[in-house]
């Protein structure tokens, strides 16, 4: 693949590396390729980061065609690495299969990423707890307005420095169940990383936020009995000893860290089940006391402990609402591989010198 | 409100009015008002129809916060009439509550499309089973990328000239019964008019084209056993002189002219249910002969006759693969209070003299 690159004249000022928050800082440059059903994918270029020049009738604005990746880069002494990022590229391609978008290969997206970070590499953060977030996506992009898989599609990579996703850092979070909305069911969406389902989740999120929650722990929406997943994350309960996480059944989104979690965990000596988590089992090992911690997993927060579950008009508290002490072990194995300081035992991470 | 008006200094040859397609062709302007939390609505413009620049961490992009309608204009003798458009307003505002999305006023959505048409009006096409396709639409803006109800946002009208949306016009199509996607489920956003449900739906509409249908019919994502739409249409049933369609479920998008053809038709003295339709019963009515007619209903098609049924590989042919009687009879009821042909008793139709 040849990159055509075209240089910012004028480069941006950094934001403060200590106040980043989330996903508010753009670097000077993007990654953008075309795609058409004649000739492929084309045109891949690194052009300054900019406002994008949209058909008003294109797909992506009417019918929800669209379909993205969260991923991170890590500071490293002698440049960056990034953690697993063909499974961002494997997942990106299962969600492009259920929107009728075109697959992208695996050297492309490799050779996109780095050419793109490491001409924007001074934009890597490196304080505590602070990471390059990047954001491969897809749209579609007809200009027409009949209801078809698209012909036209654009890719487009764009970084981000970002600071811890929960601006209190890594402390027990308050979760609400929902059970009025529904994010996803089998046969729909739910395991492809695609805008509808977030668009379906905000409502759940406005209303558990009015009420002091960070955010809702979702159910599923046929029987909405069995734990799916919490927000933007994967989750997973410490029950007696053992390690307990939803079974991917369709409409749950297939994380990279709780994959990650669930091998480190596994390598401890733990017994991880991925299966059906009922609401009521759930509460029931929280009342009797056999609920001894739970965690959300995901790229932007990595691993976010669960203080409190609210549920039909009760409060459960976890742990004591203190960070328990697996989720904490967890935390620092996962973030120091991520951030270098833990050996990469399964070579998990690409390293890229600079 | 107050639209400031910026002319097309140019404007675009207009197409062949015989040979227009579906949503292929554009007009001269569009409409364009911006939201934010702060300042509400405001900055309400008609500008040449463009490229709109979106910022690439936009909302709309990643998010799927996108929601929209579809209405038409028909050209009269002293200008043109729109169908029951206050009733979109009202779905577009439901819409917006599912997606955290403004509400829009309906003065201004009159006034907004009735500017804009009258500016356009050279576009109206005149050719038998023309109009001009009314496409209002809103997005969420927010320039950044954590998952949050927005604070920005962007509503736009823009106008297609447009013939029969199916090019073979009203000829009975082929429906396959999808048993393996799932397009919404109750709880979901199935009843928003809003681009999730459209990138959900895209997969099974290409199998089924693949296979010769023009078309699928979803099931319910909970029992995968009611039926709930025609792929972009509504769906009725006539059977044994009844008229059936499936009930208002939450996962169903409510149609204008679902609501339109169930008035006529209790008007005509037929008795119709709002209803869950097994597709066991439908299929056993369809062996029977019980089921004498079947159309879809919808914008863009208004009432399309249903000619096939294909589930779990078995076809079953609606009356003869012939247009049913009543459905001849509620096309041209409704296409003749639409194009100004019938008597409007019930004062649908929004007049305007250009």
């Amino acid at each position: 693949m040849e990159i055509k690159i075209e240089k910012a004249k004028v480069l941006k000022q950094k934001p403060d590396f200590t106040k980043l928050g989330f996903g508010k800082y753009f670097t000077d440059h993007m990654f953008v390729m075309d795609y058409s059903s004649k000739e492929g994918w084309h045109d891949a270029k690194i052009v300054p980061f900019d406002y994008i020049p949209v058909h008003p009738a294109s797909t992506v604005l009417h019918y929800g065609v669209e379909i993205f990746e969260g991923m991170k880069a890590y500071k490293t002494a002698d440049g960056y690495q990034m953690f697993r990022p063909l499974e961002n590229l494997k997942r990106m391609n299962d969600s492009a299969e259920r929107l009728c978008l075109p697959e992208f290969d695996g050297d492309d997206f490799i050779e996109a990423l780095t050419t793109l970070i490491t001409l924007d590499y001074d934009w890597i953060p490196d304080q505590p707890g602070t990471s390059l977030y990047i954001r491969p996506f897809m749209i579609g992009n007809d200009e027409a307005l009949g209801v078809h898989p698209v012909h036209n599609a654009k890719f487009f990579i764009i970084l981000s420095p970002v600071g811890n996703y929960y601006a209190e850092g890594l402390n027990p979070v308050k979760i609400s169940i929902e059970n009025q909305d529904v994010r996803a069911v089998r046969g729909g969406t739910g395991y492809a990383k695609c805008g509808g389902n977030y668009a379906a989740s905000l409502r759940a999120g406005k209303r558990a936020e009015e009420m002091g929650f960070t955010q809702v722990l979702w159910l599923d929406g046929v029987e909405r009995k069995y734990i799916e997943e919490v927000g933007a994350m994967n989750v997973m309960f410490k029950i007696d000893g053992e390690i307990y996480t939803p079974e991917l059944t369709g409409s749950v989104l297939p994380g990279i860290t709780r994959k990650s979690c669930i091998e480190i965990l596994r390598s401890w000596g733990y017994k991880v089940s991925e299966t059906l988590i009922s609401v009521d089992d759930l509460l029931e090992a929280t009342e009797n006391g056999k609920l001894e911690e739970a965690w959300g997993t995901g790229t932007a927060a990595v691993v976010s402990p669960i203080g409190h579950l609210f549920y039909d008009g009760k409060d459960h508290v976890i742990s004591n609402n203190q960070i328990g002490e697996l989720t904490q072990k967890l935390y620092d194995e996962l973030t120091g591989i991520q951030w270098g300081k833990v050996e990469d035992k399964r070579n998990w991470c690409l390293k890229v010198k600079v």
